[in-house]
């Protein structure tokens, strides 16, 4: 460390210049947001300033004004934090989510709410749901769908019987790929993976790797560790994981499904303004008679409104024979939405918004 | 949502102005980062950029210009992510830890490193030393002390038989908290805790609670999610933890010691230059004579250096009886702690400099 003037010793000059700016300004937005606070009124949460619609625009804007060097993702992490920061300055909000912590579900909540939210580990999705029914937890995030396995019906069926709406939605990606210590197919006798994982890539082991002895650990971390010892074996993990682990890559996006994406849902008590780009939600119940999935879907077609997904469910109750969860493009407050939902009401036994909600960020 | 000017929608507009400002710095400053790199040479890894000295003169600035309104901690974590971020565009630095993830020591690699560097679940603290010297972590975090109990031994002792060095320290305050869901102490019958905090408030729960059914459980999370189903049970645990399961705080600061920190060591393959306020952790090896003791300790009090530290162990070895480690303030390179280690170095049988790092930020 010397004091005369290097190339090295002018650019961190010049970089603490740029973390004097970011401070100042991350202190004043930090004050605007207590200003807002103030004009809503003393001893509120940060529950009642919280605005999921704003936060997704802000974060749009985020990607839409990126030109690196940092990725989309950093960058909308970065924000994430900072507004995390800015709005914990109330009490923290408190997000249930299936635990124990370090669980994929958990990282579904920092990359949703950063981390100034407080995290609230549960036994059970239902658990999840009770919890913000009851007011202890101020929303909750659960998983909805795994690419590779469809639905996760126990999120569904907790819509039939609570009164949880939808404010917004979280995507994990994750590629698998086959490690191994020398990087050959043709050495690798076993395969280690977490139980989920084989699952994921049962397809591409049977063609690939017939015969091999596949061994379910508790975790793809574990997989990769054993495997880094051995000569004859590999790991199913993601990339990062092999790097991480110093392992070479026999084979990348493994997976039965090339889109290994698990998504959540983020759940609360309450429904949201549009951000702009926004996706719904629909809970429809139908009787059981000739037509009627087609009377549901009709509306859609007509008012031009794009279908995401669309999954059947036994209804728990008499009344009804089945219960559809649909989800569409746009913001039930938008005029195409209402109009369609206006018109599936004139058929369908029941419908209900369980939310509109900003689509996923990256 | 209306387009007419309201307080809030002005407010709105003066945060985007900032946002726009505080992303073209981060931006910059990213650009900054990768001409560092550049000056370097190609095809280098984050570790060879990575520089804990500097890193922790940064964030010293950030806490002496910190005026509020968040605080020295959230700013600090805010500028360790933009740090991890602008870092990690080079490939992330490697960071073993005590699996799995989610717990305590995951807190503190990603307190000290932010959630940009890869961290790497192993399964013993040994296995940490032991990925650091093959090269498989660039750094490792294991626990080094709990403020209730005393040196964590297993990691000293790794010191004595091997050559990892020290290069940063991180400290992790947990505030141990009685909470039910009465918030009175005449009701508990029975108290839930993780065994490790059954043991850290030993002494208080015997005086204040004598022969109260001491339950041990998995977490500390989980003994809050079961007091908050009992009339007459409470659950040891963070304050967080009792404010964000909703329950009341029966007692405060109920551990043994009053200041119930862990302390971390970031361990290495190499020493780093000052910071500006730094420790140093020196092991020491004596002969087994009279007044050994003293003849090691004294050089440090004629230079003028504070003990913040020391204990002794078995030596593993014949050679010598007794291992001393010792943490000082200051810097290695600074002239008052070379002059005492060259004078311990005449009298002690072995001296070796274990590291010089940055004190503990907030």
């Amino acid at each position: 460390m010397t004091d005369t003037k290097t190339p090295l010793s002018e650019m961190r000059e010049r970089i603490d210049s740029i973390d004097r700016q970011i401070q100042q300004l991350i202190s004043e937005r930090a004050n605007h947001a207590q200003t807002v606070a103030k004009v809503k009124g003393a001893g509120l949460s940060a529950i009642d300033y919280y605005r999921p619609e704003r936060e997704a625009h802000v974060l749009r804007m985020v990607v839409d004004r990126n030109k690196g060097p940092l990725s989309d993702t950093e960058m909308v992490r970065l924000f994430r934090e900072i507004m995390s920061s800015c709005l914990a300055q109330e009490d923290p909000l408190k997000i249930g989510f299936l635990g124990p912590e370090g669980t994929f579900s958990e990282q579904a909540v920092r990359k949703h709410f950063g981390h100034a939210a407080y995290g609230l580990p549960l036994g059970s999705i239902e658990e999840v749901f009770q919890e913000v029914a009851a007011g202890h937890a101020d929303f909750g995030v659960v998983p909805v769908e795994n690419s590779g396995q469809g639905m996760i019906q126990v999120t569904l069926d907790m819509f039939l019987t609570s009164e949880a709406t939808i404010c917004g939605e979280v995507e994990l990606r994750v590629h698998q790929c086959l490690h191994s210590q020398a990087g050959k197919l043709e050495d690798v006798k076993r395969v280690y993976a977490h139980a989920q994982s084989l699952q994921q890539c049962k397809t591409w082991l049977r063609i690939n790797l017939p015969g091999v002895e596949c061994v379910a650990v508790g975790s793809n971390a574990e997989a990769a560790r054993l495997a880094r010892h051995a000569d004859d074996a590999a790991a199913i993990a993601g990339e990062t994981a092999g790097k991480v682990y110093g392992l070479r890559t026999v084979a990348q996006g493994i997976e039965d499904r090339a889109d290994n994406t698990t998504r959540f849902l983020v759940i609360g008590r309450s429904l949201f303004p549009p951000s702009g780009n926004d996706r719904t939600s629909l809970l429809i119940t139908v009787n059981d008679k000739p037509g009627a999935l087609y009377d549901v879907l009709s509306p859609f077609a007509r008012h031009g409104i794009s279908l995401n997904r669309i999954e059947s469910r036994p209804a728990h109750t008499g009344k009804w024979q089945y219960a559809f969860f649909i989800d569409v493009s746009g913001h039930v407050e938008g005029d195409a939405l209402r109009a369609a939902v206006h018109d599936i009401g004139e058929s369908a036994a029941t419908i209900r918004v369980l939310g509109s909600y900003p689509v996923a960020l990256p």
